[in-house]
């Protein structure tokens, strides 16, 4: 058995998320088509995790397990190799699923479990017209301009280890409970482009939408920066807080200290 | 009667090209089928010259005459601002195609005869994987890592006043003659972006993918930079020139000096 760990760029638009579901199109089970078509096995490709609907990768991490990993039309061949396998899958593959990277991993390393750091971006275009070539992966807030100073404040108190129920899109479905820490919550501004930068040691159901949605409305002057506070000691989901669209949001990064 | 000035983007890949043809998408066509509905006029738009099929605009500048400019659906509304009726467009308008700018125009101003600048881009991602978000906007060269300086060596040969019909992909049908002025052609590197940028007072039949597909080569090793003046001063096109794939074209901007 060879372990292969695949660092994966999506353009979501077009996917109904991550994980397989009979009759839709994912991202999951393009990979897995690709995959068995190649080697003539039936692989099972972990990702970190799941993305919704809509939601793009610029640096999924995923696992899969081969028995063989040769190439199903030349059976005599060795085995491919990492470099090899990631060509080929790309050639099978659509132009909107790219393999960026394909490596032999350890047989400890798990996609999910070994993962210890996520970084999203929630990214927002703040101008009038949007540009077409823009139109998959951004989120438009025509107007106002948003105020980033008060983005800025709200994000700190968002920052640290919380309970983030008040931010989970389904708090009671939780395994794991509602704790996460946000290492890392910042504003960065390029022109009409404003990123959202979210780094975590995990993320609640819709959390980086939920965040970025009422750090929108902050920036619009919806709701004071001043009572995220209140909103986070809630530890209660209402309608105060908004869940941002889901194609502004792109899974940026997966960190794997054990596992550089 | 008022006329209008657009500035317009458009993610060409949908739409075979800019200029009406029955029974295919074009932008042209578009862009007047929203603007009869939105008036109930049936207004031509004149726009300062023809993208081919799959070719893109950042700048496009377009200018439309109307005989009253009014709401079709409110007639005893007054007609239309100029910032009403982009609005109004983009609200009709699919998001490939945007109205950046809409302005009152003076009544000599023409959108191709009063255009005395363009600016095309020609956008390269070199690398071996084309990240999903670019594969409708750049074309792809997945190696050798090109070499800028021969590229930059050839442009040099090609900048400046000169009988482009080497570069024309029917220089026997170009009605105003081949000779061109080419007032800047730059390569800007960053990381694995290279743009080629074309300044001129105008271009031929796909001249700017013509130049764009001779500097790949260069840049490739399969012709020598050197080569590029004998090329030139053949006047005659050959299989020697390429033309590059048209996803990779973006019209940037038209410059009207006379018309600010």
């Amino acid at each position: 058995m060879s372990r292969f760990r695949l660092t994966i760029a999506y353009d979501g638009t077009a996917y109904f998320g991550w994980q397989a579901q009979p009759g839709k199109p994912t991202v999951q089970e393009a990979i897995e088509a690709a995959l068995a078509r190649l080697t003539g096995e039936k692989p099972r490709v972990h990702a970190s995790g799941r993305t919704d609907t809509g939601v793009h990768a610029a640096g999924q991490v995923a696992h899969v397990e081969l028995a063989r990993g040769g190439d199903a039309a030349h059976p005599r061949r060795k085995p491919f190799a990492a470099k090899e396998l990631a060509h080929a899958l790309n050639a099978l593959l659509p132009a909107d699923i790219r393999i960026l990277k394909c490596s032999r991993a350890a047989e400890d390393f798990h996609a999910r479990f070994s993962a210890k750091e996520k970084e999203y971006r929630y990214r927002i275009w703040n101008a009038p017209v949007l540009p077409p070539d823009l139109r998959f992966t951004f989120a438009h807030v025509p107007k106002p301009e948003l105020d980033l100073a008060a983005m800025r404040r709200a994000a700190k108190m968002l920052a640290g280890t919380h309970d983030f129920a008040a931010f989970s899109a389904n708090p009671h479905r939780e395994t794991n409970g509602t704790v996460r820490t946000l290492k890392k919550l910042a504003i960065v501004r390029d022109g009409e482009k404003i990123e959202i930068r979210a780094v975590g040691d995990g993320f609640l159901y819709k959390m980086v939408r939920s965040l970025a949605g009422h750090l929108i409305r902050v920036g619009k002057g919806a709701v004071a920066a001043e009572e995220t506070r209140a909103i986070l000691e809630s530890k209660t989901r209402t309608a105060r807080v908004e869940t941002a669209p889901a194609k502004g949001l792109t899974l940026w990064r997966v960190l794997y200290p054990r596992h550089p």
